[in-house]
């Protein structure tokens, strides 16, 4: 099995999590989790999203946010942008990097955001435009890559062709996102070494949802492909902001459980797990979760092992 | 990638779940569950197991219910037998198949069987030959085959040791369980890539458990080295007899959510999808187990899509 040294971990927590939270999370607690986050190894934060505040109240804050946080120099602050308003307002915070979200699906994208693909397509160049003279990175994080909730599968060659646009454009970076947490490890599979033929030296990344159970398979499937940066949630809270009615988990891949199966298989990232696990559990805690994840329910070797430390052997 | 054309999924709830279930399931009610189970197109029912009543009371009615279940000719019936006693019960039961379980770790074999190695080995060598005569295939279960939650990781060349020593005793096929649920798509790769290296002709399963959620990543590992036959049990109900205090969730991989992704990456199963869907809410209902699937929490692509059918597009 072909898999990659190490991985590149992105905590979607304050920007995926706190969009779908029910209530608004106050600013402090938001900077407070954002700091924390910060000390747990991760290699990048998405930490919240420049977007209007009536599309996206949980968010309206961002400015304030990202003036509040704590910065440590080997994290990676990004944040989600729209559009070039939410571009200009990402410049003036001074983030290190944006995503700036294309969405496959029509009927998606114009509910979501109000855009024909074309327009959709015209913001990323403009957003690059913005980028340039600057030393903030652009990633593509390309919505629906997989699945629709009111078009169904996508086909490959949809996504493959706005993956050849975006490059086109400029960007550092692409990621697919499983919005809908709804693919399948063959479905992955096809998709990125569709991708990586006609684009072997992009640097590719899956975000990843976690609806029908198969996030971390399909993990393990993009790493055969070769991709090596994964974005995931603590406690896996998140999803997006136009979910249909009736669905009720469409969380993110839980963070600790994307790095817990990394440790395991020996694939390298700067995550401390234990202290990734403590922030989880204090997540939990704070935003009233229960156990939303396998590792904090006890899934870790090490908590297995621990069990039966005081049992006769 | 590499994948089987079709697969065989074998049930657990009777056996793996009703043993672990807190209260005992009523016999009326195992065997109108087991009857269910047969109508889902499930290719074999591990309907129940030939233990000791003391060692396993929630599954002391063992013989009435293998006289009682309604048998489809097209559906395995097996039931799981610890030592020749077991055995004997279950050809006066006519099963069609006995999982003769072998545990790896000294530890654990010590705490659940009280047996050595070679006692229980001598056991299996009983089984075959109790067999030999009737119409009942032998699989040999091979419990903690990867990790032992008193003994930590089990090294592959012990698990291998073990399948050599059971293959020459004349069992039809082996299963490797993940009992405690700990293992990961490396080691189940490392593990099966050196069993069919040296036994390339051998009818090879995985027993899946879930506590740490990579038993779906352990199955497109183990699906891409060959293996086709995959134990799964309804809502996930399942675990160990002697589980060592403070593990909350031991739970087998839930059959609906293993058979959805097969289905989603186009691997046959002869499983009617809708029908075990429908069972499996039943058994969720029944034993107040909440939506403890991704499936029955509405993740597949069908319910998924649904939600959408009375919204404006």
């Amino acid at each position: 099995m072909d898999l990659p040294e190490s991985a590149t971990i992105v905590e979607m927590l304050p920007r995926d999590g706190f969009q779908r939270y029910p209530d608004f999370v106050p600013t402090d607690e938001k900077v407070a989790l954002i700091d924390a986050l910060s000390t747990t190894g991760v290699d990048e934060i998405e930490f919240t999203s420049f977007t209007h505040p009536k599309a996206v109240p949980g968010l309206r804050d961002a400015d304030e946010v990202a003036a509040r946080i704590d910065r440590h120099d080997d994290v990676c602050y990004r944040a989600l942008v729209p559009n070039t308003v939410g571009m200009e307002r990402a410049i003036e915070a001074d983030v290190d990097k944006v995503n700036a979200l294309v969405v496959i699906s029509d009927a998606y994208r114009q509910k979501n955001q109000g855009m024909t693909l074309e327009e959709n397509l015209a913001q990323i160049e403009a957003i690059v435009d913005l980028a340039d003279g600057t030393d903030i990175e652009v990633e593509a994080g390309l919505g629906t890559s997989f699945f629709c909730p009111y078009e169904g599968e996508i086909p490959k060659e949809r996504t493959l062709s706005v993956v050849d646009r975006v490059l086109e454009a400029g960007v550092d970076e692409v990621t697919l996102a499983t919005t809908m947490g709804m693919a399948d490890p063959r479905q992955v599979t096809a998709m990125l070494e569709a991708l990586y033929d006609d684009h072997p030296d992009a640097d590719v990344g899956l975000h990843l949802h976690d609806t029908n159970g198969m996030s971390l398979a399909n993990t393990l499937a993009a790493m055969q492909c070769g991709v090596s940066r994964f974005d995931a949630s603590v406690c896996g809270l998140g999803g997006g902001t136009i979910l249909p009615g009736g669905l009720g988990d469409v969380g993110n891949t839980p963070t600790e459980d994307l790095v817990n199966m990394l440790r395991d298989m020996a694939i390298e990232t700067r995550t401390e797990f234990d202290r990734l696990l403590e922030v989880a559990d204090d997540v939990a805690d704070r935003l009233d979760l229960g156990t939303p994840s396998h590792a904090l329910m006890g899934g870790t070797r090490e908590q297995v092992l621990a069990t039966t430390d005081d049992e006769p052997n």
